[in-house]
């Protein structure tokens, strides 16, 4: 079922870059190419699973560990009002690339996402990928 | 910041009613009374917390335990092709009970979710989840 040639495949083995914003031993956390909002991360296990049909609950309880992290972080990162959280589960679920995400997205008052499907501004991701790596610093210093 | 009197605090009471699809000792999970598919279930902790920015790793490892049995029950239970959760975060990230919650939700393909905000049938929310039950139990016979 697991297609180790995905997308994110290819960025946990270094074969196409990625904007990290943070990784521990068993998850890495990266910048979506295509954002709908100015924070929007993916948090991936770093172990082969499609979804969250055939995660482990290992799998599944370290990603909702960096779910967190990066929740409370972009919060602070964006002066956010509010956090979306979602994950696609196959493709009738929503779900275009076959390893287990969650889309970690920093919300405003009366904001909408947006528009999926577009390639985002890469100077303005790099801003926005410094803005979270400096929150998650400040937080972890003040834990 | 935890408010008890909220809508999910009040079902966890018995103070007023739900359709429960699923219950263990840390989670419970039960039908959507405005329904955004046929299948539309939410998953909370028994235990008090609003949301993933004060939900301890504890609570969220519990439901998410729970979650993936409801996502892979609701997969039998109507035949679907995916499954999409939703997790909203204070009122800008489209909360609107203050009691953790995940939004488990069986896709099918080329469908839409239903517009948010109408109240479902009662009789079919009943059918939908008599579904749901029946998967579980089977799915736990064959675990």
């Amino acid at each position: 079922m697991y297609d180790p040639d995905n997308i994110f495949g290819k960025i946990l083995r270094g074969e196409i870059p990625s904007t990290r914003v943070y990784e521990d031993d068993d998850t890495l956390a990266f910048m979506d190419i295509m954002p709908r909002a100015e924070g929007h991360v993916l948090v991936i296990p770093k172990t082969p699973c499609r979804n969250m049909l055939d995660a482990s609950p290992e799998q599944v309880a370290a990603v909702m560990k960096t779910v967190q992290i990066l929740s409370r972080a972009m919060m602070v990162a964006f002066e956010a009002d509010g956090i979306t959280l979602q994950q696609f589960n196959e493709a009738a679920g929503g779900q275009e690339v076959f390893h287990l995400h969650f889309h970690v997205l920093a919300r405003h008052e009366g904001d909408r996402l947006w528009a999926p499907g577009n390639m985002g501004d890469q100077a303005k991701i790099q801003q926005n990928a410094m803005k979270i790596r400096a929150a998650i610093s400040d937080l972890q210093i003040n834990v």
